[in-house]
């Protein structure tokens, strides 16, 4: 028997969006806003699907707390508090978009959870505006 | 690589069930309230998904600002505020029931979108009665 | 001991905003879209709020299935899923505004609850308009 | 034409999470407070989720009501205000985590929902822990 | 320059609701479902008030991290997961309604939380049903 | 008759909370990750709150949309995608906590709205910590 369990956390980070290859004017021309060279900043909520068999000795597709802290040292630890493009290796050279960050938890996650499980994530960046990777 | 986002909006509209190849004993017995001949209405939040790869120089999938823009002109200019049964054209002879309301959203949408994005509306006609289209 | 319980119910509704007294030109000007002449409408969050000593026997203030019946009888049987203008008598010769329609539900609530209780309420017309009557 | 349609309901109720194959020191290791042998318990909020045909003469994928109904009276009314361990039948011998309520309960109404309708259950046991069965 | 500052927290508990004064079929009269013997339970969401002086040097009234922490040490660790009636010492001989539960956590709060600031309490029991101790 | 009405926006900023006669240490010993030098950021939500008498003409205390436009021009446009340590005027010899983005907001709107109506501003940094000006 498989279900699907969901985790939500978040975190609050400071980004811009920039392509460093493109002149200030195309760049504020695409990102508009976003593209402000102090930064801005978001609270990001964080969902993490997990799909899996429903152990039958605890009835847990995954324990919930283990799920919590895996989440908690390697995206929040990592995330939070932070400026995305200044203090984080992973956005040196990625625009920090939620496509890209989503894309990037992704793959944190992947390498902490068992290869049995199915994975996804989705990032809200506001009420309005959220991504899902990989894709639906 | 694809991921899929997803945007938030919302209009008010006045509506009203009624089939009129029905007598109006069985409208009332099937639409109940929702029949009321002078009308009730809703708070419509309407959300709009989008599947496609993510741009290499925008790290976005598509420009969130401009999907708004492409909701705004071609939904929100067209139901917002409006009586759906009396002022569209779309609910002439369609019944304007939530899934109903989701397909020709879809069905407007779908020509305004780039045909290489996959479309999908969730429409919640209340916080706790909403539909999705194309079907899960 | 005094404590102060909040009850939230809701109601759908159609409306116009309109004064009968102004041309059809000031009634644009003034209410824009929430003029539309075939009318509009809303999910409305309905919040009472009510203050009273905590009662020794219950540990009440008072029973919040008594007070939702209240609610339910006086205020939702008489405005869900109608349309304010057309279908009521409270809105015959009353700009059905946010503000008017708490003032009118805090009127007939007001003599359905015992005087001994203060009585407030809060109107959501969206999410991002309300109104508190009487007044904070 | 297919739609899929959503409809949200909630039922409070008592639980504890025990493994009776296992000694009670193991069980506070794996479920920690949730193993208080007293008890706690939570605000769970279901959603039901049909999918099937819109239908020509309603515009309904499913009547709301109708599927409120059958929520109401195989769902809520053996879960709500109840003690899952001790109340029901259902948790006699299967330990009610989320996983396992969302399950019982696409058993139960998987027999009263008409076989041509897909049927799906997810269930938030709080606002950051929820479940989808069957999964994704 | 005085301001006052929420704080939000949650904790999940069972509970019956039962006078021991009263015979049974009062105690189900008055009290219905709720009167459960074997308990059912609540996600609760507290929200600790606090209004005092903006502090020059920290721009705070109250620094929330331990703001946080007085309410986990002191209302959290002796509440969540807990079966009120049983577990606590202090709805012994308390019956546990929200208006209760919201005065105790007042009266323990009020010992922790320097005098100079004023302190309320609101306490969700469900979405719909919240109190505010002490009195607005 | 006097009733209040609130209008809720929002806007994004990077910040950091720091006191620039304080030592590096006590900087971090008091702020912790709010001190984080590159900064960090939050979705704040706004609600501006009113209170005055309900025009007989409009039925409205205010007009949403003028209230609205006056929280855009005076408020978002000032602070929405911005670093509000190193791009506004306010925040250059203030820390940005919360309290103090709130009596500057409401300094900035009392100069905005006319001086017959109470003016009260309630500010979210996350959905857990929020603070209302002038205090309760």
């Amino acid at each position: 028997m498989k279900a699907t369990v969901y985790r939500k956390e978040h975190f609050n980070s400071a980004h811009r969006l920039n392509n460093p290859l493109w002149t200030e004017e195309k760049n504020k021309e695409v990102f508009g806003k976003c593209n402000n060279q102090n930064f801005h900043g978001h609270n990001y909520e964080l969902i993490v699907r997990v799909t899996g068999d429903i152990d039958q000795d605890t009835g847990y597709v995954i324990d919930m707390k283990i799920l919590s802290d895996i989440i908690k040292v390697n995206v929040l630890d990592r995330f939070d508090h932070k400026n995305l493009n200044l203090d984080t290796e992973e956005f040196l050279n990625l625009n920090p978009t939620a496509e890209n960050i989503a894309m990037v938890i992704w793959n944190i996650l992947r390498q902490k959870i068992e290869v049995g499980y199915e994975l996804k994530i989705f990032l809200y960046e506001t009420e309005r505006n959220y991504v899902e990777y990989p894709h639906a």
